[in-house]
This record gives structure tokens, C-alpha cells and sequence, in this order.
């Protein structure tokens, strides 16, 4: 057996697995239920409209369908995405502009890899998407926090943090934002705001990257502008998927930005996996061209909107509100956050969750500098309305077990 | 408009554009015969199947053909991998031991950014297969060509090159072999150099990293044992892929190790996709568990090998043998590779050639050190056997227009 301690490269020993994974398998019993995944509901998988596509894909394409595929993606979807692109953003760019990807952690990758030398720094959110600290900690970023409220980013800060780094020479290189029903959170970030980052990205030369795979989903308020389409095209890199729109299992996502940067990335993405599969893109790109992507949504909306009722009044009515604990009313997306009294711990609480058969994510994992220890996830999308209203109840229990009657006190008492 | 001279990371400013890959842009008008590219023949594609197998999969397991997936792979195909391997190699190992990945060169990109830190020296073949010298590129490998011949790597000169690193003290981590029709030699490696280099991997405790996509795909002669089989399942890291024998548009393929390092991969690889496709590994593992594999190769080793002897006809009835010309006559596989005499440039003849409307991959695109100048790679299973006459002749013309009378000269003359 070849030493792996000595062999491994150093960067790889930074990757650790995700802690969602590995909670997960905690929570595999039947028993259980999970607010713990990012799942869509599968009751929503359009299953019997794909399998018509495949069997016309299969039928009149197999040639293209089931051969190599561009790196950079296949026509028929990149005409798709443009015209979505220009009837739901107002943004309008060229196939140039387009990098279709394996899903959106592959562009996380991707974006990780072009730009981070080791231990250069970037910016995140406080709290950020897992999946994008893992793709950037392999890539070797020092990963500096920057705090949000219910408005999203904290945007003085964020500006704070560029002046000093600029002041200390220091080379960073992106600021990753998901501005739309934030994973973890829930939150979105306000328009004002976002014409404060745009601003911020041109006097510090730094590039926004703009995450975005819940937009399509809001189920009431109005979207504010993209990242993208308020600040300028060099400055500005934004990531879309299909995962949570049509289906996680066909790994597909793209990436716009300006030319220069799509041509560098496409060029990596030729060495990590030479082409995203054709017949993916074709099924993707069909569901489209055929009207239903649009009811589909719809649909999609509908639904998480019950379900997100159904959690905001399950906790509402289980969980004792004030003294600490809160928790966001997310306009769209999968998720939302509960913020616990400083002085309870979601990593200890989660054994005794599991205990009562529910499961959250704990609020650390999102934390790049460790912290948000009094802090869950918890998802809407996967469980049934009965299962949220049960599960919150069994979850209000164990926090209310550990309330402390009064004034709170510090959790660490010695230092 | 960031300053991306400055911005991109150092890494990422050493990986090219594939060469194939910006030739084949020269090479797509429809008057050209292109033995450039590495693509499996359409007409094989067994679409008709896998279109009734994607309706019954999408009809009868939609909420996990469409869902995510584990990163490891889906327990159906993994049963299928570890049937294949046991009874086709002899090969027995557990489920730990394998990793399903998007198609090989992820695979090699995740073994590549696993074991790699930058300059640290990588063994590689004299040619090798461009997507590994890529993946490895972008790695920051320093890479060590080792000459071959008929029989495959020269193995003396790799106990010497391995000798020799030991020796420096440096921080060598694997040898890359395509041990089986190689990409793109065509050549096979012999069953007692096989066993030598096992040997040498223990000896020097380094791992061989086997890649073998064509190996299912042999029309005559014996199967050597795979490397994998010969050595100790610490030492060896063998990679497959289902791009050849299904087809690649499924991207999918997968590793066998140790499950050390199958667990490192599976950690990297949560990072850069999360998870291969469930809906293209449920196609493929109920393509193998219907028993549609083994028809299906035979009917491809047959075709193939009728278009393999088309084009070593073609050669002997139009290229001058002798004078320094030569080619391989693999006994399976989709390339084979011409030599021409030292003082003829394959870089400099590709313009001549798509000027009579062939064209093929220039040799020195596989050699790490530059050399091979005076070689080429041919495609013989894309193709029809027409155009392989054809494009052979017009091949062979350019070749003869070229040819040196008397003795060769050397190339450059001044240096």
C-alpha cells in the first residue's frame, strides 16, 4: 500500500466531507423526520414528460443524443437558455457568454479553480451555501465571513472588508453571494443593496459571483434585479441550475459572464469531464422548447408556498418565539433559519433530535469562521405538510427542553 | 472589467486548450475525411434500447432516477460493476472499492487533483493520452515521459526513472499507463512488462494508475491480465468507462482502489459535482442487468475490427513502407499511430493534409516533453471503411510529396 499520508496532494487533506453527508446517514431511519436535505419533492418530477422526450430524443437524435457533446454546451440548449435568459431577467448575451456545466457545484468548482491560488483570499456570505465553501477550501481559499441580516449581506461591512484587504495588498478574488432565498438562510438580498455590491465590485476590481438556483422559485414578493444585470459584464459571473427547476439527476447548470472568463473556463472544464451529457442537455432543452417549463414552475411555486406556510405555522405554534429564538419567512427557495439563544448549541441539540426522529442541518457548517453554533437549517421542499407540522413539533420539544428560565446566561463561563 | 492577467490563478494559466480539440474547429467541413477525432461509430449506438429501458425507469423509479444521488454511486450499478469485474477480470472487491464517476476524465482529474501538489513528478508514457496529460496539467504535475515500443512501456527505463527520483529525494506520486490498445499508440502492454511493473510499484512504493477504456473493445489476440489484477490493491488505481462500450453521453465510468483512497476520491468528488447522474447510471446498469453488454460488445468488436483492417489495408496499398515509415496494427481499440521519417513535421504536413481534405492528430499533442514530431494518431472507428480507403490515399499522397529521396536530412539545419 502507497504511504497516503505522504502522497496525498496538501490541498486535498484541506477537504474534509460535507457535514450534510455525513449527518445524513444519521438520519437514514424510516422514522425520522428530516428537515435535512435540499431535495426537491419528487412528487413534482415531471417523470412522464421526460420519458416522452427521451423516447423522441432517442428516436430522431440518437446520433448527437448519445455521442460527445461540445465542452461548452449544445446549441439546441444554449438557444434555450438565451431566450430565458432575455424573457425572465432582461438579460441579453451571446452563446459566448455561456458555459453549460455539470450542475451548479461543478461551476462552483470550476470558478474555484480558475481563480484561487493557495490561500488567496474571498469573500462569503455569513452564513454561505456548503457546497460552494467545500468547492473553494479545495481550491485552497482563505475564506473571509461577512455578516448578513433579513436584507441579506451587510453591505458596509462587505465594503470594509475590500478596503482593507486592498489596503493590505492583499489578492482576493471574488465575493460569492447567493442572493436569492439564500441557502442556508432563506434570505434575499434587497435591491438597494445589490446596487451597493455592483458599485463595490467596480471600485475594488473584484468579480461578484452571483449563485442563484432558487430564483425561479418565489412564491410571493417581486424579484429585485440580478447581480448580473445591474453591474457590468466583466464584473459579474452568475451560476444557474436546472436541479431544482426540472430535476436534480440530469446535472445541469450554466454559467454566464464575459467571454474571456467563459473561454478560461471552459477550457478547465474540457480537463474535468470534456463535455456535460448530450442527452441531459437535449432532455433539458426539449421540456423547454415544448412550453413546459413555465406550468411546470408554476407548479413548483404553488407547492412550496403551502409548504412553507405549513413550517412558518408550525413553528409559529410549537415553537416558543421571543427569548432569543427567530427564524426567516423566505418568499422562495428550500429553506429556512432558526436562530436559537446564544447560548444553546445546534451540534449537541442535533443527537437529541435524533432522538426524537427529527434532523435539521446545524448552523455551523454554514460558517466559514466556525461560528453560528445557535444557528439550523431546516428544509420545506422534501417533507409532506403532516410530516413538517409532526417534525416541528418534535424539534420545538427538544428546544424547549433546553431553554434556560430568565436571564440567559453565556454559554462558556470560563475562558 | 477585472484584470484577469492578474485574477486567474497560477495553476489555471498552465492548462491549454486541447489541441485535438482546436484542430478538430479546422477540420468540420463536411469535405473532410477526420481520423482526428476519438469518437465511437453512431451507427452503434443502441438507441432503441435505451429508449424502451429510459421509459420503464422513468415510469417505474421517476423519485430516484430523477433525484440526487449518492456521490459514491447508485447501489444498482455499483451490483452491475461488481459483477462485470468478477466475471470478465477475475477481479473481486466490494462496494467500498469503487467509485462511480462522470466518465473517465473526471476520474483522472479527481486522481490528478487528489495526489498532486504543484511540480511534484508524475510518470507518464511516451505518448500518452492527452485528456491525462491535460487533467494532469491542471494539477501542476511535473511530467516524466517514458518511451514504449510494440510491446508497450519500456520498463528498464522506468526502474531507472523511478531509481532516479527515489534517488533526488523527490515527491514522485503515480505512473499513468494505458496499458491496453493505448490512446494513442494503439499498442498493448506485454503480460511480463505487466508483471515487472507491479514489481516496480511495490518496490517503489508508487501507484500505478491504470486507465483502460478500450479494453472490453478487443477483436483478436489474448487479454494480458490487468494491472490491477497482477498487483496489491494499494498499489494500483484502475479506471474504466462506459463511453466506448455504451455510449458517451451517459458520462459515466468509474474507479477501482483501495477504499482508503476510493474515500478521498468520493470526498473530492462531492466537491466538483456532488453526484454522477442517476438517471444515466439506471440506463446503464439496466442495460447490463438485461443482458444487452455482451451482444452488444461482440456486434462492436466485430465492426470494428473490419474497419481496423480497412485502414491497415489502406496503409499497405498506398503509404510507402520503409524509409522510415511505419504503423501499428492494434489488436483492438479505436486508434493507431504512423510514424514517419525524423525530418518530416506532422505539425507542419496537418496543414497540407486538410488542404486535400484529411486530416488526423498531430503526434506531438501526447508527447509531455514535446517530442514526436515525426507521428500521427488515427481514428479508424468513426469512419466508414469507404472513407478510410479514401482518406488514406489522400493521406498517403501528402506523405509521398514530402518524402526525402536518398538519404534523410536532418530537419533543421541551422540551430
Amino acid at each position: 500500500m502507497i504511504d497516503l499520508v505522504k502522497n496525498l496532494a496538501a490541498v486535498n487533506r484541506r477537504t474534509k466531507a460535507s457535514v450534510i453527508r455525513e449527518l445524513l446517514k444519521l438520519t437514514n431511519k424510516p422514522e425520522i423526520i428530516s428537515f435535512a436535505g435540499g431535495l426537491p419533492d419528487p412528487a413534482t418530477f415531471p417523470a412522464e414528460i421526460f420519458a416522452d422526450i427521451a423516447g423522441d430524443v432517442l428516436k430522431n437524435k440518437s446520433a448527437r443524443a448519445l455521442q460527445y457533446g461540445p465542452t461548452e454546451g449544445m446549441p439546441e440548449l444554449q438557444e434555450q437558455i438565451l431566450r430565458m435568459l432575455r424573457e425572465d431577467e432582461g438579460i441579453i448575451v451571446r452563446p459566448e457568454n455561456i458555459l453549460v456545466t455539470t450542475a451548479s457545484q461543478q461551476a462552483l468548482d470550476l470558478v474555484g479553480k480558475a481563480f484561487i491560488d493557495l490561500l488567496d483570499p474571498i469573500i462569503v456570505e455569513l452564513p454561505s451555501y456548503i457546497g460552494g465553501l467545500q468547492a473553494f477550501n479545495a481550491a485552497g481559499a482563505k475564506m473571509i465571513g461577512v455578516r448578513g441580516d433579513d436584507d441579506g449581506l451587510l453591505v458596509d461591512d462587505l465594503e470594509r472588508r475590500l478596503h482593507q484587504l486592498r489596503d493590505e495588498e492583499e489578492h482576493y478574488k471574488f465575493v460569492y453571494i447567493v442572493p436569492d432565498f439564500q441557502n442556508p438562510s432563506g434570505v434575499t438580498l434587497s435591491e438597494e443593496r445589490r446596487r451597493k455590491v455592483v458599485r463595490l465590485a467596480e471600485m475594488y476590481h473584484v468579480l461578484v459571483l452571483e449563485d442563484s438556483p432558487y430564483r425561479a422559485i418565489r412564491f410571493e414578493g417581486k424579484d429585485p434585479h440580478m447581480l448580473f444585470k445591474l453591474g457590468r459584464l466583466g464584473n459579474t459571473v452568475s451560476l444557474f441550475t436546472f436541479s431544482k427547476t426540472l430535476a436534480p439527476s440530469l446535472r445541469l447548470g450554466f454559467v454566464v459572464g464575459h467571454e474571456n472568463i467563459i473561454r478560461r473556463l471552459a477550457v478547465l472544464k474540457q480537463s474535468m469531464d470534456l463535455c456535460t451529457s448530450p442527452l441531459c442537455q437535449l432532455l433539458a432543452s426539449e421540456f423547454l422548447a415544448r412550453g413546459h417549463y413555465r406550468p411546470h414552475v408554476e407548479h413548483l411555486r404553488r407547492l412550496y408556498k403551502t409548504k412553507k406556510e405549513a413550517m412558518v405555522d408550525a413553528l409559529a405554534r410549537y415553537m416558543p418565539e421571543g427569548e432569543g429564538i427567530s427564524w426567516t419567512k423566505p418568499e422562495g427557495g428550500l429553506f429556512l433559519w432558526v436562530r436559537l439563544p446564544e447560548y444553546m448549541n445546534t451540534d449537541e441539540l442535533f443527537y437529541e433530535a435524533v432522538k426524537e426522529n427529527v434532523a435539521y442541518v446545524i448552523g455551523s457548517a454554514f460558517h466559514c469562521d466556525g461560528s453560528g453554533h445557535n444557528t439550523m437549517r431546516l428544509n420545506f421542499s422534501y417533507p409532506t405538510a403532516e410530516q413538517i407540522d409532526e417534525g416541528i413539533k418534535r424539534l420545538a420539544k427538544v428546544v424547549k427542553a433546553n431553554l434556560r428560565k430568565g436571564k440567559p446566561r453565556p454559554a462558556v463561563l470560563a475562558r
